[in-house]
C-alpha cells in the first residue's frame, strides 16, 4: 500500500515517519514550499514536489494533512491526479463530506494529539478517530491505524467535531493558563519553572482521579476571602481579573 | 529539633512525613478530630491531641497547617503553649505577620504543590518557599527546607500572595479546563481516557517551550471558522461559551 503524503507541517512530518517505520512505503512527499517537502522526503526515502501537477498518479493512499482552510481549495487539483485512489484527510473540524463529488473513496484519520516540530511522539500512546465513506475501505483504514496504535476509535464527523473542541479546552486552553501563569510569574520576576512540580502533579491526578474530583483551590473552597485578594490583586490587569473570575464561577458552579 | 505539627490534612501529612523521613522526631500532631490526628501521629511515630490546650510546650518548632480561615482563630490559643518557639505557617496566601504580637521567633514554610491524600509525592522536585522573622532563625529554616529539597527560595509575603495567585492559574484552572472537557466528552458519549495523551503531552511542551511559543489552536491560527463553529456548538451552555469567547479572544491578544 504506497502513500502520497500531501502536507509536510507537524502532523504530516509524525505521521509519515511513523508509517515508513511499520513496513508503509511513502512514495512522495508534496509541501508548497520545497524545503519543508525535500526535508520530509528525505525521512522517509520518498520524492517530492511542490507541484500539485506533479503528484505521484499511482498511489493507492493519499493523506492530505494540510491546514484546516487550505484544503477545501486544494481539492479539486489534488484529486484528478488520482480519482480511484483512497483519499484521507487528517482534520478534527473538517467533516468527510469535503471530499464528495470528487472522489469515490474517502474518509479520515484523526491522531488526537498535539506535535511539534522537534519532539518525537510515541503514536502507540495516542488515540486515531476514523471514518470511512466506504465500508470496502474500513479495512484498509482500520489496518492502517492499527498499525500506529492499539486505540482505534470509528467516530462521525460530528463526533469528531465535538472532539476537537474537547481538545481544545484540553490542550490550548490549559496552555493559555500556563501562559498566563507565566505573565504573572514574569511581572513578579519568578521564573515559570518553580510552577513545573505543580502543573505535572496536576495533569498526574486526572490519570486517577476525575477532574471533578481532583478540583482544589479557593473557588473549590468557596474562599470567598482568598478570591477577593486574588482579584484586587487583578486590578491593573482587567482581562485577567475577567478570567478569574469566570472560571472561580465555573468551579463553584460545578461544585453544586 | 523536636517538631509539632498543628493540622493533619493533605499537607500536613506530607509534609511530617517527609521530615520524619529525614530524621526530624515529630513529638506531636495536632488535629480537630482525633482519627486524624492519630492517623498522622501513627505514621511519624508521634503523640497526637485533640485539644490546643494539651499542645506539648517542650518543641523547637511549631508548624500549623491548617485551614486559611482557621489559622488565625487559632494563633492566640497555639502560641501560648510556647511562646519561645519558632512558629511556622504553610499557607500561601496569609501574610507572615499574622503571628505578630502573639510570638517573637516566627516565619513561614510554604510548599508548592497540590497534595492528594492517597498520592505520595517526591518532596525533592517541590519548590519550598521560606520567610523568616529574625534572621537568626533563617540557618534553622533554610536547613530544614534543605533537607526536603533543593530547591528554596527566599520569598516575602507580598511574593508568596503572588505565587499563590499564579498557582490558581497553574492548578487550579487549568484542572478546571479538564472538567470542561469531560463535561463535553460525557456529552456525546466519549471516555476522558482519550485525552489523556494530549494532556500529557501538553504539559511536556511547557518543560521545554515557554508557554507562548507552544500556544497552538484555533485560537492562536487566527482561524475564525472554526471558532464561529465551535461558538455555536456551545450554544446551550452558555457559560462554556463565555468562557471559549473570552480565553479565545486572549490567546489571540497574547499573540499580537
Amino acid at each position: 500500500m504506497d502513500i502520497v503524503m500531501v502536507g509536510a507541517g507537524n502532523l504530516a512530518t509524525h505521521l509519515a515517519c511513523a508509517l515508513y517505520e511499520q513496513g508503509y512505503r511513502i512514495r512522495q512527499v508534496y509541501s508548497r514550499t520545497k524545503e519543508s517537502a525535500s526535508l520530509l522526503a528525505s525521512q522517509v526515502e520518498a520524492d517530492y514536489t511542490n507541484q500539485v501537477e506533479k503528484l505521484c498518479p499511482l498511489a493507492a493512499i493519499y493523506i492530505c494533512a494540510l491546514k484546516d482552510d487550505v484544503l477545501p481549495t486544494l481539492i479539486p487539483q489534488l484529486t484528478a491526479v488520482n480519482p480511484n485512489a483512497l483519499w484521507l484527510h487528517t482534520a478534527g473540524s473538517i467533516p468527510m463530506d469535503v471530499w464528495e463529488g470528487h472522489v469515490e473513496r474517502y474518509g479520515v484519520i484523526y491522531p488526537l494529539q498535539t506535535f511539534s516540530k522537534h519532539r518525537k511522539v510515541d503514536f502507540k500512546q495516542i488515540p486515531i478517530f476514523i471514518e470511512v465513506k466506504h465500508e470496502g475501505d474500513l479495512g484498509t483504514l482500520d489496518y492502517m491505524a492499527h498499525r500506529l496504535t492499539d486505540k482505534v476509535y470509528r467516530v462521525s464527523s460530528e463526533g469528531r467535531k465535538r472532539l476537537h473542541l474537547a481538545a481544545v479546552f484540553a490542550c490550548n486552553f490549559t496552555n493559555h493558563m500556563y501562559a498566563l501563569t507565566q505573565e504573572l510569574l514574569d511581572d513578579y520576576g519568578l521564573p515559570f519553572d518553580v510552577m513545573l512540580p505543580l502543573i505535572d502533579e496536576t495533569t498526574q491526578k486526572v490519570h486517577r482521579l476525575s477532574p471533578k474530583q481532583a478540583q482544589t483551590g479557593p473557588a473549590a473552597r468557596g474562599d470567598k476571602k482568598v478570591m477577593d485578594a486574588h482579584r484586587k490583586m487583578l486590578a491593573d490587569k482587567p482581562q485577567l481579573e475577567c478570567i478569574y473570575q469566570l472560571l472561580s464561577d465555573s468551579i463553584e458552579k460545578m461544585k453544586q
